[in-house]
């Protein structure tokens, strides 16, 4: 190929490489519209906007410390420690690559997705603590979470010379480990040491249901966290003019990705309703647990094989809802269930049905006792160090909020404004005729009616 | 050109390809988060979660049941009746082409256009049918509608081979008629089987007006649908490097598209909002129904052209409505009005406006006749099928709730949940001082003030 | 090269061109879906459905105004005045660019991108002037700045041959002052004519603050915007074959954009957060104001200098909130301080931190004086005609609805409509055992039950 022609195609492919990863970052914002409308819906109202200001401030944070330590972190940590590679010298915050730079078009919006990655990680801790942590420590755990922990399992499983993949050929494609495992297991650690809401077991054990105060919300907010993860999925593809790779550089198609995606979603809704016998947060969260329990072999499962094991992570999430009320575990988003559970059960699905499928350049073929090591490594690096640094904020008081200020609702306490000043008031109209109506909401309303000559 | 140049392109080409019909898929996604937000706004509160459950569960059966025989049918009917030609047998749910196949980068992302084509048409008919019908009969019905009818049509009027463009010339390049007119009269012919809710027509059938219970949150639903459109009409274009196509193969660019779709949006909304004198569901419907009455045309309209055709769209919806309401049609989101009606519209203004224009391929030219003969074969594909399998179930008592369940409300009966478990409670904030004070929702509302020193 | 190989690469690019600008325009509605949320959450419930018919109202207007008239100014303005060049004759509206034309795949979809930020600019000022405006007046005040005055300002300051930049070196990428300052400050200019609402502030003028009816729905709405921003930001470069470049022809990278956007958006929260001292509504205006700050540069600044750049910008707002209420202001969201405050610190900040960073093409470089006299003129574009139009207006009664209509609502004056005919009541559900239950929203809530034999 004449130098000029080739030139000309790998400009347009770098080109288009980077249109490719910005509509893959402002997707994943809908998964953060999306955390903030579902959150908010399964808060009570008098925690609503603090729980709103948990949701923005996670999002911040992560993004500024991913910018100065997690991208570092993950192009350093492959081998397993921090080593100064030159990959890992061009993410250092003062590097040429980390910032406007024509001569790497790349390196930003690599950046930009792999944050957008990060501050899914720590949002998705944020639902299940909420409505007695306190601000301070949760901005400590997200980022714990969302900076270092995940990113430091991306580097050591998702990442193409991750020592995962070359010991264990270790194969994760969509992220169900390092991001939602982790993510699961972390919520998991923390909120054994952060304990239940008032009032959600009895002095028995008896759990107690607290409702989300606006189910419609919550379940708005998960359809556009189901659009998000589009965004999500292919950020964990590998663009090239050449064809799409999965991050551990095997060949792989945007249409394995949208079979398996869409039979997972399907897959795992139906699951959740049927074993739910219909709940609806729970068949909603199927959906998520579905696309999660598949996520780990999208890139090879035959759309129907993704069908039935979504079936079964969706119709799993329940179960494990319910044994975490067993041990008192109080879950307000089922993050431990959908997140942690469904991520365990897809990586291990993938030693189940892919083993001995090939892994590229000399790396060990897939395996279930490899699938199996690495979620260990996942459920160790989210549980441990989560745990600790929450059972450290305790120790000293600083974890949880006291229990006055949780009676009466945290936004009395933290928040200078309130979410429904009116609450939702009866309105009255205007009728055809020019009359004023008190409006017949159904059958059942009564319709009063005062005549337009006695309306001022 | 070089083989490897040539090689280079078409493989960049082709990458580009599954890049964009991804995008399609993640915008469409938000067809149905916006259905959610939509129909659940416009249900009574009573109903509100089962509303919800009937959308995810449409979305998810629709997606599975495409994938084992939607997709298949499609590819085997163009000529009118099944036909095993190699596109029949590459579509059957165990050929190689149905899953990862690195050599096949195409056909997963195409099924995935179309099986969220499959979900959209589905889900216009359910919001037609909320708050009476049974989940049993709704979900064989919407599987009928989403995965067999429909696609029957667009393998017959929206495909290259199609018999509707091979005999008639028919053009419709937005699919106003296979999805919105197939799923408005499938809609029509449901609805005169399940009969209007209890209170909607007085014993001498005047109408009552049944509200939606969160009109806003119906309003921000269709805004989220509008933005899903645009995945919805690129999903109408045959990518290629050597430019777009219709579905028909002829030339187009997404320019035509652009002008169109903006113009047809704003005509709409500015002629539903004239004629249904600001009545805000119609008016934001007449969006939907400017972006419909313009689809069939998008290639070929002048901007100035379709903007006067949206006005019309938009003008007609709020006339079908009422003439619905005296046959005691009972259509709780106006589904037969803005899919049926616009999208008959649409199909019938491309052979007034493009007549004679010429198709590709030796096809007839665009008729007046030929859009006619297909409006008619659409709206009896939509309303026949429906219709008997409706009356069949009505016949076994299969298709409506008992009329107890009804006027309690289906939430009640067959979700265990409830949405808003506190109302919308007015609520109290902190103020500057430290006082705790009831909020002043306006200059109506009483400022009631508990000092700092009494609060606990 | 050869020349079929070169006419395969652009027609590529111009495929790709043409993906790329739908895209921008597809996420540039969700900036409106946005703005919906936004703002009849910002409203009082009694005003919910008439800000909504202005959302809808004003985006549709705007749209088709800027077809027939907009986009010409722009195209015929950049020296300062009408010039009929060729670009300017094929933006008339009966140009064979207008229009559906194989030979020209650009038009349209620059048109639309064009068309959306002009909406943009409308609805921006749409918010400020909530709850007392008249829809004619502001029919006409949308119109005039969404399709006549920011674009003759993006033809002078925002168009690579517009005379702001070849004569003052004017930098602005991001379209902070076109859009953002002119939005604002035409919104100060309506709004010291249009007075406040009722109550806003007592007889000695101290402030009161009104209350957003569903504060969660507003930042939904919020975050939606945030998302759609990326739309913004990917409209505001021009895409090649060869690499990106700014508006003003200058080399860029989606990577120095993605950066930049996401450390804004981060620093602006912490920022608004910090300064507001937790108000929620100030903090997540302060993404936005966070975004703006920095849109200026995006090209050029580095991340870190972005974030505390943002820092200030979402710091400042609070504060020129504040300011604007000394003077009897009342702008329902932020308009004035978030778009007008924060875009004119945007293009002075380009000034103190860029001046000397050279442009292309002769044109002179970045300096301080340069972008005080840019932020001059748009701020007198913004703010004159929208000033003297609402004076006219004001003066013959047109401007304001009358104060009985408005203490009363607009929904029950000139909506046939009502947004919660229902409010949103406190639901019971059946509970596991069959029996129903009065719903325990939390520990302080009393359970009723009424056991199963007892319902009928």
């Amino acid at each position: 190929m004449p130098p000029d022609v080739e030139g000309a195609i790998t400009t347009m492919g770098s080109v288009n490489n980077e249109f490719f990863y910005w509509m893959s970052i402002a997707l994943m914002m809908l998964i953060h519209a999306g955390f903030l409308a579902y959150e908010v819906g399964a808060s009570r109202s008098k925690n609503v906007l603090a729980t709103a200001m948990k949701n923005l401030l996670a999002f911040a944070t992560i993004i500024a410390s991913f910018f100065f330590v997690g991208w570092f972190l993950y192009n350093a940590m492959p081998s397993g420690f921090i080593e100064m590679t030159d990959a890992a010298q061009a993410a250092l915050p003062w590097s040429d690559n980390m910032g406007p730079n024509t001569a790497d078009s790349a390196s930003g919006i690599f950046w930009g997705a792999f944050a957008l990655f990060a501050a899914t990680t720590g949002s998705i801790m944020s639902g299940a603590v909420l409505e007695r942590i306190r601000t301070s420590a949760f901005l400590v755990l997200t980022v714990l979470v969302g900076s270092v922990v995940w990113i430091i399992g991306a580097a050591w499983g998702w990442h193409g010379a991750g020592w995962m993949l070359t010991e264990l050929g270790f194969h994760d494609v969509g992220a169900a480990g390092c991001v939602h495992m982790i993510a699961g297991f972390a919520a998991l650690g923390i909120l054994i040491n952060l304990g239940p809401r008032l009032g959600r077991f009895k002095a028995d054990g008896t759990p107690v249901t607290i409702r989300p105060h606006n189910l419609p919300l919550t379940m708005v907010g998960l359809m556009l966290i189901f659009t998000g993860f589009f965004g999500f999925l292919m950020g964990c593809v590998i663009y090239s003019n050449e064809g799409y790779a999965t991050i551990y550089g095997s060949p792989t198609t945007l249409s394995a990705f949208a079979f398996n995606t869409l039979m997972g979603l399907a897959g795992g809704i139906i699951g959740a309703y049927m074993m739910s016998r219909g709940e609806p947060f729970w068949t909603i969260s199927g959906g998520l647990a579905g696309v999660i329990g598949v996520a780990a072999g999208l890139d090879l499962y035959h759309p129907a094989l993704a069908f039935i094991i979504a079936l079964g992570a969706g119709g799993l999430i329940p179960y494990i809802g319910k044994l975490l009320e067993k041990f008192k575990i109080d879950d307000v988003v089922g993050a431990v269930a959908v997140h942690g559970g469904a991520g365990l059960y897809s990586v291990v699905m993938v030693g189940i049905f892919l083993a001995g499928y090939p892994n590229t350049d000399g790396n060990p073929s897939i395996s279930l006792w490899g699938q199996f090591v690495g979620a260990v490594v996942f459920m160790a690096l989210g549980f441990i160090p989560a745990y600790l640094v929450s059972l450290g904020m305790k120790k000293i008081g600083m974890l949880r909020i006291p229990p006055e200020v949780e009676a009466q609702g945290l936004d009395l306490a933290e928040v200078p404004a309130t979410p429904y000043p009116e609450g939702i008031p009866v309105t009255v109209m205007r009728g055809d005729t020019g009359d004023i109506v008190a409006v017949p909401a159904d059958d059942a309303g009564e319709v009063v009616t005062i005549p337009k000559e006695e309306v001022k």
